[in-house]
């Protein structure tokens, strides 16, 4: 066991410690604070490949035997560890099954400007997505295929929400993430990069097999419910829709956006 | 309002009626009664474009007014509506935010060489897949890239699990699902239809982009924490990996599912 036997066992959940983590699952408190929550053991995994981004670590007995080298990483770093009794997690984690690991981390996102340096190829926006398990898949999907950033428009859920962390599972740590970018400006910066602007909207008048692909492009994703509104198609170069050649009227948000990030992918790249 | 205003609403949690639709939140009740619960406008109205499945509603006076048409469809067909207090409707809703409208369904799966019938283009077998979430997105993107049926092999979650319904936005009622089919069977079934079967793993020597997919194919999906066993991926003609062009270790399962059905009913269209 990497933790010495004598170490303290946190017991008490309103130790200050304790409260102050526990506090990180309200959006203001994160803001404030500029700290999140890293959830189980693969975004812990992720968070302590990154220099200087995990502050702290919570484990119980059983997660630090579980994932010894987790452990030894951080205080291998000088990062606290603290041993936190099953209630303590209970109290910590935001989920219904703790995983007995998470970690207190420093915001990773990035200036705009920043997140489109280079010469990005493959862009995700979020326009008003709001929800967390969709915004994290969406994230996870544009790392998966190759994406050089995602950006989270004003009024879409925030990045650092527990369940968006989880779904993104890990790649919130993977690339480029933007936060709070009106979206016109976000659009207009993208644009001034060379991208194309393409809208995925079911209401779209062309489809994902008719347009060419293969040049550098930014995908605008909207909310569930209702899609994009009318100003922020009006921004994109072209409003493209996945077809659907069965009866389903629409594709879940995540499901469509792989789906339209992944064809940018192989026409990049298949010739 | 299409129910008279002399019609009883339903305020009693005791009732037999209440009691009868409540069980069928339980899987053993559910394949005793042969009946499931289809929650909400959207599940209720493809339930009810098909004839003799949908028989009886249950609709609070509120949803009664915002969905007239539904209603009266029901009405039309001599189907019972139960108008049902909140109370009565939290007790038989299985979501945190009840809809104020669900239906009991008969079970619309049908027989492996039914769903087969016909020339079979692109089939999506689901084995082993235990996140109701997962499997009912899966159903939807199959519905939506044209499937033509989709099979739960036996130890997969149950369709009818009412996360599952919900998550199919529909397509439950769209496209043929059998239920239960032992995975070797169903294979095979598949096999002498003349289809190519494709196992979708992460551990898979080539990708989608690699193999043809032209012709007419199912889709093995496996687990989402472990993946197919070694005997799923044995069976299948091929192992196909999504490709991962970013730091992703893998993809979402239904994430996944999408962009290979998905790649399926392109490769199929598009010359």
């Amino acid at each position: 066991m990497a933790l010495g036997d004598d170490n303290v066992e946190l017991t008490n959940i309103r130790a200050p410690r304790v409260k102050a983590a526990r506090r990180l699952a309200k959006r203001s408190f994160r803001d404030q604070d500029r700290r999140f929550v890293a959830e189980g053991p693969q975004a812990v995994r992720e968070a302590l490949k990154l220099d200087g981004v995990t502050l702290e670590l919570f484990a119980t007995a059983e997660a630090e035997q579980r994932h010894p080298d987790l452990v030894d990483e951080a205080l291998a770093r000088d990062l606290p560890v603290h041993r936190a009794s099953g209630e303590v997690m209970a109290e910590l984690s935001q989920t219904v099954t703790p995983q007995g690991l998470l970690a207190i981390c420093r915001f990773v996102h990035v200036p705009l400007e920043e997140a489109l340096g280079g010469d990005p190829r493959l862009v995700a926006v979020l326009a008003h997505v709001r929800d967390p398990g969709n915004a994290g898949t969406v994230m996870r999907a544009a790392d998966a295929a190759g994406a050089d950033s995602v950006v989270f428009t004003d009024a879409s859920v925030d990045p650092y929400n527990g369940k968006c962390v989880r779904a993104s599972a890990g790649s919130l740590f993977h690339l480029p993430v933007v936060i709070g970018s009106p979206v016109a400006g976000a659009v207009q910066a993208i644009k001034d990069k060379g991208l194309r602007v393409l809208a995925a909207d079911g209401a779209g008048e062309r489809t994902l097999d008719d347009v060419d692909l293969s040049g550098p492009t930014a995908w605008i994703f909207g909310n569930e419910a209702w899609g994009l509104p009318e100003e922020v198609r009006a921004l994109a170069d072209d409003v493209v829709r996945v077809p659907i050649y069965g009866q389903a009227e629409s594709l879940n948000l995540a499901t469509a956006a792989a789906v339209c990030l992944y064809a940018s992918a192989r026409a990049q790249r298949v010739p």
